[in-house]
């Protein structure tokens, strides 16, 4: 059962009151842990345009939270009737889409709520905004759950004393409660099971230096940050027992999409012998999509590479950058993948069809 | 056969008229080319010591030139006579090899002027000087020439059209002329072959960045610059034909050591089936040095992880960091070593043996 505690708990809530949107400001992290509280469009709109939140379930949870907390502030005018509301909702769901149109997560919550609205049609909106904010809380409680199935999944593949390692961000900030990747980390804290992580820093965008090593170390795992070219000398070192990563998108095949170093990671373990996992819900898992090679990655700007984050320009202006945001895994470097619906193991294109078979 | 324009060229070398040093300040590339020119020891010392000179070959070409620069800009009463001379040059002799107390090629170069100046015991000062001169001059061109064959044999396997990649930088900056692990592209480029390489930016100190990129680009290489966690992306799509590394130590069954990131580079090109060479002159080789479990590994600075280049910091400062500066990599990941005397390759303690049997 989720309690309004965990809810508190993640990076989007409600307020205590009930009736404003309270999320962390991530790009402040880790230097600065600042909530912002907001009811109004616009500010909403800013918070996901310039990634204070970000992370495809935090940006659901947090677009659900916004229709309803904006339909609670909605005017006598707008609140009139029925179709008034619906106008206003419905001008108020576009404007929110169009903040990151991109983000499958945020149009998927906004029209969710949308949805319940048309299937509500003529009804008081008072009793709509009660209708909207069980529905957000519903949204928010869904992933909760979903987080901790796969955190307990996770669990099950990691013995006392073990070491682990991770890339790039795939925790609490991004998702509920305890994250993909890192909840068996958090799960085994709470439970007094004694693990250790390393945490690539993940470049070109450092989430894992600026959130996983952030988010670990504030939940009191033990936790060292490496640079992503440092992993191979702590496999090799017998330090890691296990590498869990988060997923952007699964092939039918068991090839998978993740942040840019992924895929090297991966075989760095195939090498060590060091089972290799990653974790994600259900609907990660594009049955539609045959291999790795049909998912199509992001290039991002060469100045992530060349200029970001530092005082100055660590290469000349004129120097080429190559910057794929992703990589993909090949399905034969994978030793599971953990889901909240159970761990599949190999062959996964017979498996995963099994999975989705039932 | 060296000339003094392959000097003049060089990061380190004589100023015009023959009475000074003159190096490039590392420290201020890529966005600044500024050259020092120098003839008092504590200047001299200073940029030793703030790396403004870097790269085992260089530093030993600063120190050479160093003690005849000083020796030509000796006071009156210290070049009286051979006893007074050989004092003064003990002194700064002692004051150098202090700078960096750990640079092996620092302490190699002074005390090689040192014994010269020994060997020549009673004779006038102005004729040493002219001694030293002519020394330092021979250092200098010894390392232009074993860059010089190592490139040579370096090139020879590579092909016209061939997509290579590197680590780290082991560059004319770092050495002369064409350096080690650049010497091959730098004389593919001067021989009209087309190549195109990739640059590791080489987290933390992103020499790669800094360096490798400039060094390529300034001498019209096509260079591409990734993050460290890219490589497994441009290797699987068989944009790379070799790996070209530098090394700074080698055992004597081939394993060898160099920045941290070169082991995980190597399991990379395996996987991807890619020829992995380290090149380095013969002094590289350690005979005494079994395996690379004996060579010690230098643990630097968290904040270089943390913090380092950043406007502010990346992590929380309680985050623990793990920042080895090198690492082993098995001589069982490696095609082959391209040393200044040929290319070895394996069973690599039975060729190595061979090698300085003869």
């Amino acid at each position: 059962m989720v309690t309004n505690e965990d809810r508190m708990n993640c990076s989007v809530h409600l307020s205590e009151d009930g009736t404003r949107l309270v999320l962390i400001d991530q790009t402040q992290l880790p230097n600065r842990q600042i909530s912002l509280t907001m009811d109004k469009a616009e500010d909403i709109y800013d918070a996901i345009k310039r990634l204070a939140v970000r992370g495809a379930p935090a940006i659901g949870i947090c677009a659900g939270y916004a229709m309803y907390v904006l339909a609670y502030h909605l005017g006598e005018e707008d609140r009139r009737d029925y179709d008034s509301f619906h106008a206003a909702m419905s001008r108020y769901a576009d404007y929110l889409i169009s903040s990151r149109p991109t983000a499958v997560n945020l149009s998927w919550a906004v029209k969710r709520q949308m949805a319940l609205i048309d299937a509500n049609a003529g009804k008081d909106p008072e009793e709509l905004i009660k209708l909207l904010k069980a529905e957000s809380i519903a949204i928010h409680d869904e992933d909760i759950e979903m987080c901790t199935r796969i955190a307990e999944y996770g669990l099950s593949l990691i013995k006392p004393g073990d070491g682990l390692i991770t890339h790039c961000n795939a925790g609490p900030l991004a998702t509920s409660k305890y994250g993909t990747a890192l909840g068996p980390m958090l799960l085994a804290k709470e439970r007094g099971i004694d693990i250790h992580v390393f945490s690539d820093e993940t470049r070109p965008l450092l989430q894992g230096a600026r959130l996983t090593s952030y988010e670990l170390t504030k939940a009191g795992v033990d936790v060292t940050l490496i640079c992503d070219n440092m992993a191979s000398v702590v496999l090799k070192q017998g330090k890691v027992q296990a590498a869990f990563v988060g997923c952007d998108r699964i092939a039918a095949n068991g090839d998978f999409a993740n942040k840019i170093g992924t895929s090297g990671l991966a075989i760095l373990c195939k090498y060590y012998n060091v089972p290799f996992y990653t974790l994600g819900p259900l609907s990660t898992i594009d049955m539609d999509c045959p291999t790795g090679d049909d998912i199509k990655i992001e290039l991002r700007d060469p100045d992530e590479i060349r200029n970001m984050w530092y005082q100055e320009p660590m290469a000349l202006p004129e120097t080429k950058c190559y910057n794929p945001a992703f990589d993909v895994t090949d399905h034969t470097l994978l030793t599971a993948i953990v889901t909240d619906q159970g761990i599949i193991y190999p062959p996964f294109d017979v498996n995963l069809k099994k999975l989705f078979e039932k």
